[in-house]
């Protein structure tokens, strides 16, 4: 039987993006594929009442400090968005298509790094399709899919679905039933599938 | 120069619990002293708008899982008291008298041990009481000193201070002027103190 770990994320969440560099590596050792599961973490927020770290001043500056440590450590690029908080919300209903067109690593690949190794605006739609080609996308296409109602519903649902499996912010995984939040715990992840 | 991690912390917070374990062992390996910051965190949380992952059901469902599964990694007894959340102001208030009495290190482990390893309620005046008898102390005259003027404004000055440096949850930890936050992140206590 594959392995497999659940990867909720969202391309505006920092931690996700570290948790995502780290993924290849997780896989490779363990044999464990992701099942990638795109989310829109201000749905999982409102929905279960959470807020962002970035509310509280001393935490998130704090948080700035712990993801360049963190990256510094993984020996990956990171840069502090500077259009944080910038919506998601076109990129992450792009990801929908993506999924249905098995392209998902690739778009995730091209989000990812445009938010938090090139600190790019998500929410231009200029920036997105310039984002889009340069990962060989049919920028036009995948923008139009991101306006479609399916791809608009898909993430409503998802983001629902995750809050009512337990999900309260990004990354979260699932090994099973077992829930493991955060990029800092993916050793946990690792020995849960091991 | 001796090195020193300057350590935050409320007998309320089982990951602080969880910390405290493990700070033998670090000043061991790293030659370090701890100097002991008693706060009330909801006193800190109150000053900087922050609020205990308790209040969101699904984060604390995690945390639970994740101070249950540290502790077995750490190999220390561990259980989600029962009373929790009991109130703390009392046993905070008499850290200041152990500090004032070079006794911290004897309270510390009193409190810690009743409430994490024991699941104690340390909001009753009678197990309180009891907590400090067995410790050693006389319990009548700490108990007493719980409700004098200088203690009690003792804690509030500390929390005010905890806050106005940067704290906003506990255990929090200095070394110099970096923080770390969680017991998660004593590793990297540990590297800054190398």
């Amino acid at each position: 039987m594959t392995k497999t770990i659940d990867f909720y994320y969202d391309f505006i969440s920092p931690a996700s993006y570290l948790a995502w560099t780290q993924l290849p590596g997780l896989c490779k050792r363990t044999g464990a594929t992701v099942n990638y599961k795109p989310m829109l973490l201000g749905g999982v927020f409102k929905v279960i009442g959470n807020t962002a770290p970035v509310t509280i001043p001393a935490k998130w500056a704090w948080f700035q400090r712990d993801f360049e440590r963190y990256a510094r450590h993984y020996g990956v690029p990171y840069m502090l968005n500077p259009h944080f908080i910038f919506s998601t919300v076109n990129a992450m209903r792009g990801a929908f298509w993506a999924l249905s067109e098995g392209q998902i690593e690739t778009y995730n690949r091209a989000m990812f790094t445009a938010a938090w190794a090139e600190g790019k605006d998500l929410s231009s739609a200029e920036v997105l399709s310039e984002v889009l080609s340069t990962a060989g996308f049919d920028a036009a296409m995948v923008m139009e899919a991101m306006a479609q109602p399916q791809n608009k519903a898909a993430l409503i649902e998802a983001s629902e679905a995750a809050a009512a499996r337990g999900v309260f912010g990004a990354p979260t995984f699932f090994v099973g039933d077992e829930l493991f939040f955060g990029q800092d715990r993916l050793e946990w992840v690792e020995k849960a599938l091991g």
